[in-house]
């Protein structure tokens, strides 16, 4: 009886996906909702996941030379406004402070929505010469932006993000790096979330406010819908020019440095829970699992279960193991541990004893297998290492089921209409038709791919002449 | 000439040990200032040692099962208000959001100035039964708060920290926890940072907004002013009975969580540099330099000279080490690795290679030595071990050097002063002494020490009969 109550509260996701997810985040632990409308408590199982990103991003950030640096929470109102297109992108959704302490404040400070012009300010103070370059910073902070509607990790109005900042001395070292992080999102996605990603370019009206390029990558969650997993900027020398950041050159002459961002946020968890996550709750790929084994002993009162289980944990202490011995039932752990998405279970009782084997299970398929206790450590890493490229192949399967392609106006409404997922289809460029699309449709250009395809001569809106493909949905 | 600006350019300490700290946070390349009033950048070189600060913390932490979490930066006004004394404390000192967008707020919200009352409500909706405690929490994050005056690491608007806050079900089991923490602190303090200190508790006036009862890790700085590095709190079940924070127990009754927090924040780094540096700048213990070894060529145009550098850096990489292949001159990196406190120096140039040797100097005493090729890493492992130790004892001579004993008020007046350090003496515990001293002598109660003496059997303040020693000393 108790051990189905947790299953049973979670709405199933073919009947409302958005209620799954809710019943998700909450019956996993992930979150605790506040007093604070649109902030959240992020709980220790929601962190610990946090925690696996960080450490896999960070590390691959300080291979190309990132170094990390903190800057202040606020910003002053004069200094948002110094470059133009970034005020007005940012400015109607940043949180004010006015006050300090009982005094009102002479100029009031927004709290950081991003930080290029802090980082545009700390730069025009410390880089004066080409050997001053390239700075090529990250930080790990929060961010607030005062959103209306709020979900869990998908768009709250405070949220936790990497911001890097570098700047450079040539145009074409700034766009390299731009692209370089995208690469480097890309692998991280698919080889550590297991996420698939369309990497390409935004359009003009898409991009980054007071950039000159941004790209992304664009991943498709299990219902259809799109999600921007990480962008990567280049900003030209526009904010360097707005800001005065300048550095005399090898050639004695003084110019402009060229600048990137790029980022990725605390919404990567709701990426996870999104595409691989069924109705009995999470499922974490192996690599970003804080537990990637969960043994449940079985009948753990007799004598020398629980010894054995410590033991295989003893024996498995290469991966993340933990021994689940609270006073719950087992069916109860085993719910607990599904809705947690812990990628294997081990099952262990007086009869496995006996027989000289454990039962494990896998949570991506719920295959289930005896494996004699002699195998389990390399049982276990293979395992591991086929869940975690088979859930990659699961999640390329069903978003390339649900990407579309459409040659008329017609099939295109059609098929936005019928379906939800990806719609590839040419585009002329304009944004009239962007705009168009848009309202008619409620559907955005997710990116121009990287990896373009001719599916016709003409634009799918207006018939004049197309000249790039562009991947069209409806996003979170 | 170049090569002696660097030094040059810093204050000796004896002249005036603010200024050359000042000196040391911006030519180590620490910290930089910002348009933001009272807040500051931490540069990479600052940061980085943050960055080992969190790592040897954190691992300590959860070897305790401490889980880390994130909670929102905004506290509701309603909420903060909820505990009396705690508000009072902190109140006049938080930075206030009123506006959310364009739309200013309902209620306004304050930055945490830290977190008990998030905290509180929290565990207010996840723990009902005894089987939901202990919780054992953490966050690293920034705070705000509205200080007048400010200085880097010291003092300033926005710092970072850690801040642990746990539940649990018995009053005896939070006290555990309490002195649990502040042990690792103070084993901490000591083994990584080579800072000696004094654990003890704080006076009633001393204590923390909320708090039942405050214990503190005190250290010395090289000036004889007291640094209280971190802090640990028994909040008993004050805040639970104000926010309602209840659990049903084993014996079926409705009880009160009893609470604690603790915390440590970046003004440890200020503690590195005035514990350890001297007019050559910064001197970090190996143990917590983001560089342990830097390796600088001479005349390394020189065929073979940077090969053999980057040789050794392969012989060191169980090390942290780098090396300065920039095109300045080596008496100018020279500075540079003394200013950044990197520990360890290697210099090879060609009649080295030639010899077969390398020359390796310590930072903490300058001591130099040729050193074989061949025995390199053995003695690096010993010299860095050395110096890690004897810093520590360098640190707890000077410091006990600096501290002082009083058995009347004459004494107690007249070595403050004359001399800048800790000074025991005996305390009735009645605050009119300790403010009458505080208002007289511009000192304040440092702790009273677990490692109790009698030093008399008077109050040194009012004759009365004493109930502690306690240590007294200026403080930053």
């Amino acid at each position: 009886m108790a051990d189905k109550k947790m299953v049973e509260a979670i709405t199933s996701m073919d009947e409302d996906f958005a209620q799954w997810y809710t019943d998700v985040v909450k019956k996993a632990e992930l979150i605790d909702y506040t007093s604070v409308k649109g902030c959240m408590v992020i709980r220790p199982a929601g962190y610990a996941i946090w925690e696996r990103i960080q450490a896999e991003l960070d590390r691959r950030f300080k291979e190309t030379g990132v170094q990390n640096v903190y800057l202040p929470m606020f910003i002053p109102e004069s200094l948002l406004q110094k470059e133009k297109d970034h005020v007005e992108g940012f400015a109607p959704e940043v949180a004010w402070v006015t006050y300090g302490g009982l005094q009102p404040l002479q100029e009031r400070l927004c709290v950081r929505p991003t930080s290029e012009t802090l980082f545009c300010d700390y730069y025009k103070n410390i880089v004066h010469s080409y050997r001053d370059l390239p700075q090529v910073c990250n930080q790990w902070c929060s961010v607030v932006r005062w959103e209306k509607e709020t979900r869990p990790f998908l768009r709250s109005r405070e949220f936790l993000w990497q911001e890097g900042h570098t700047a450079h001395a040539t145009a074409q070292e700034a766009e390299e790096r731009t692209i370089q992080m995208l690469n480097i999102y890309a692998e991280f996605l698919e080889n550590v979330l297991a996420i698939p990603v369309i990497k390409g370019q935004k359009t003009e009206k898409e991009k980054f406010a007071g950039a000159v390029a941004t790209y992304t990558v664009e991943a498709q969650m299990h219902d259809g819908k799109a999600l921007q997993s990480g962008t990567s900027h280049n900003f030209g020398d526009g904010f360097a020019k707005a800001f005065g950041i300048q550095f005399t050159g090898k050639d004695n002459t003084l110019q402009y440095v060229h600048q990137t961002s790029w980022g990725m946020t605390t919404r990567l968890i709701g990426a996870l829970i999104m595409v691989h996550g069924d109705d009995s709750g999470l499922v974490l790929p192996p690599k970003v699992a804080p537990t990637q084994v969960m043994i449940i002993p079985i009948q753990q009162k007799k004598e020398g279960v629980l010894e054995k289980a410590n033991e295989l944990a003893e024996v498995l202490s290469g991966f993340r193991v933990k021994v689940d011995d609270s006073d719950k039932s087992p069916g109860w752990k085993f719910s607990e541990q599904e809705m947690r998405g812990i990628p294997l279970r081990i099952e262990v009782g007086p009869k496995d004893i006996e027989a000289g084997k454990c039962v494990v299970v896998r949570r991506d398929n719920g295959e289930k297998c005896d494996v004699a206790f002699g195998d389990l450590q390399e049982t276990v890493e293979k395992l591991l290492t086929q869940m975690q490229s088979d859930m990659l192949e699961r999640a390329r399967e069903r978003r390339d089921a649900q990407t579309y392609e459409a040659r008329t106006y017609d099939e295109f409404k059609k098929t936005f209409e019928e379906k939800t997922g990806f719609v590839k289809a040419m585009w002329c460029g304009d944004q009239a038709c962007e705009d168009k699309i848009k309202e008619e449709l409620a559907v955005t250009s997710r990116c121009m791919p990287f990896a373009q395809e001719k599916l016709s001569d003409v634009c799918v809106c207006c018939g004049k002449p197309a000249k790039k493909m562009v991947y069209w949905g409806k996003a979170y």
